[in-house]
């Protein structure tokens, strides 16, 4: 796909990502931190779209907590297409949006949805993968989500269940589903024909806008009102008043999964199989495999420190930029060190990290949220 | 016992303490840390003695890494009587050299030898042990040692066989032995008359400096003439030149086992059975446990933090001062943060710390040590 194709990026950028406290914060959410590499992950989501998209192409949904940051981490894209929502109203009024504001700009434009804090191990593949859906996108009312191969029955994913028919390599997508529990999920990996929701979508701003004005009939005119009022001196005010008013929800429950009901044929929803190494990076425990996958230390041990003493120790994952770390006789640890907190819990316990976040919210230590 | 008595306590503050690292450091040593409260260790070990003696009396024996900062914290002692070893010689030359240098200013001096890192919960208790010591040791050529009923097979301390003839509640020492093993140390917890020994002893300058002379006859006369010269001009130089040729031994292996073979009658070695609630603090297990059964958490928690959120965590120490600590789904952790340095351990592992410094000693690493 060449740079002047009708392909524009849409990065959703509004998450909070306790489950990285203590590195993350309110105003330094997941998206923002170089969790894999030096680039942080909202640079490397932009990073690897670059080739199928310019800078002026891409636009970026987020809050007023995250917007200057992520202005600053993205200097080569247009400011005014960094939009902090007034307030947090899930992916469809943001995605919603977005398609209202490139219909203006451009009827065929096909919009590419991705969030702004993923790994993507294999990014040739992956960029394959969104051409091939971006074509498919632009081919009519065409609805193509990008399905991940599931490696083990995880239950914190939606799933999306496919049907046999094919169009090329993509898949007619017969229904989506909520989080599983833990024997329904290992029911779908055994199914072979189901995929995990990647959160990454295709589909034309037409598609898009028709979708919402048929499935979230009062929102739809309300995202088209601030669309209209984009570039005008309104434009602050108009999305201040009438974005709250959004219905608050995803674009997985408003559009995709009442879609899907109509039957495969009548849809038009399709998965394009993706395998290009994904990973959503959901807890510091997947970071840790992240990490582990990619240097594959032979005690299994991922300390970042300024240096490292190891005695007994396995399946660490330690974060002490700047000490000396010393580990000994611990196993399956996650151990993160700030310049004002210190989180010390397991592998097996990282999930918790979000009731820390919720204690601190409660008893209004604002600093350390 | 009034202050105008002939009382010198001589602190032994020359300790590494490698065992606390990171807090612990060459120049931070485990006596000069406040472990327990807020004074540290060698202004308790001072305070708790200050109504046995005024502070001109006491001599600390330390090295030169350390004597500034005690001289900080200790600013109503006499600088002239906090003595730095040019090089470490282990207890024996410094408790002589104490004894040769009280001997010139009161020959009926009777000094009183403690470890500068050591807490002590019965203070009352304590003070009127040492009395009855020092009246013991004062009493001819009597050496006085305070031993601690063992609570615990401990294989980490020396032992001392308490023989049945008593002097008052002073019983004759049948002999010290070394660090036992499990077994033996299970025995001698059994056996009813064997004692821990505390490290602090009481005896007269004069019986200390003839025990010298008889047992280390080639180290008495170099700190006799390091005696001579304190107070003159030509003092540091002398220490310097002499002091690395004293033997390099400790006080027990020097003096007492020696003069325990000569038999119960012939010795005249005394253990005062001491209960005032000793705690050498040895590890971070043990200052765990010191805690533990000072402030009786029900979780078995000690953390000292900013703030804390607990969940799901047992027997967990942690000391990172400043920081809000979140233990989630941990047990029996030690955890231990400075600026420079990041312990992560187990109460089972935390005597291990020792091989941390080692190795941060090969490498060179002298800012960390």
């Amino acid at each position: 796909m060449a740079k002047n194709s009708n392909f524009y990026p849409v990065i959703l950028a509004g998450g909070r990502g306790t489950r990285f406290w203590p590195l993350s914060r309110k105003k330094r959410a997941k998206q923002l931190l170089a969790l894999d590499g030096k680039q942080t992950m909202i640079q490397q989501t932009v990073a690897r779209l670059l080739l199928l998209a310019s800078p002026k192409r891409f636009w970026v949904i987020t809050n007023g907590d995250l917007r200057r940051a992520i202005e600053k981490q993205l200097p080569r894209l247009p400011k005014a297409q960094v939009l902090a929502e007034p307030v947090g109203r899930n992916t469809a009024p943001a995605i919603g949006l977005a398609a209202f504001l490139l219909l203006r700009e451009n009827a065929d434009a096909v919009i590419g949805m991705f969030p702004s804090d993923h790994v993507i191990a294999d990014e040739k593949r992956f960029r394959a993968t969104v051409e091939r859906g971006a074509e498919l996108a632009a081919a009519g009312e065409n609805i193509v989500v990008l399905g991940i191969k599931p490696t083990r029955p995880e239950t914190g994913y939606g799933y999306i269940e496919a049907g046999n028919s094919l169009r090329g390599e993509a898949l007619r997508v017969r229904r989506f589903t909520e989080k599983p529990d833990a024997a329904k999920a290992a029911e779908f990996v055994a199914a072979g024909n189901y995929f995990w929701n990647s959160g990454m979508f295709l589909w034309s701003a037409r598609t898009l806008a028709n979708a919402l004005r048929e499935h979230l009939p009062n929102t739809a005119p309300l995202l088209a009102q601030i669309a209209t009022a984009f570039g005008t001196s309104k434009f602050a005010a108009t999305f201040r008043r009438l974005y709250p008013k959004c219905e608050n929800i995803s674009i997985d429950y408003a559009v995709l999964e009442p879609r899907s009901a109509k039957g495969e044929q009548a849809a038009n929803i399709f998965c394009l199989p993706a395998d290009f190494g994904w990973n959503d990076l959901g807890s510091w425990t997947a970071l840790h495999e992240h990490h582990i996958s990619k240097s594959k230390p032979p005690e299994g041990n991922i300390i970042h420190g300024a240096g490292v003493f190891v005695l007994n120790a396995r399946g660490n994952y330690v974060h002490a930029p700047g000490k000396f770390v010393a580990a000994i006789g611990v196993s399956d640890l996650v151990v993160v060190e700030t310049d004002d907190a210190l989180l010390i819990t397991t592998r097996q316990h990282a999930q918790d990290v979000g009731k820390v976040v919720k204690y601190l919210d409660e008893k209004k230590l604002h600093k350390l949220v």
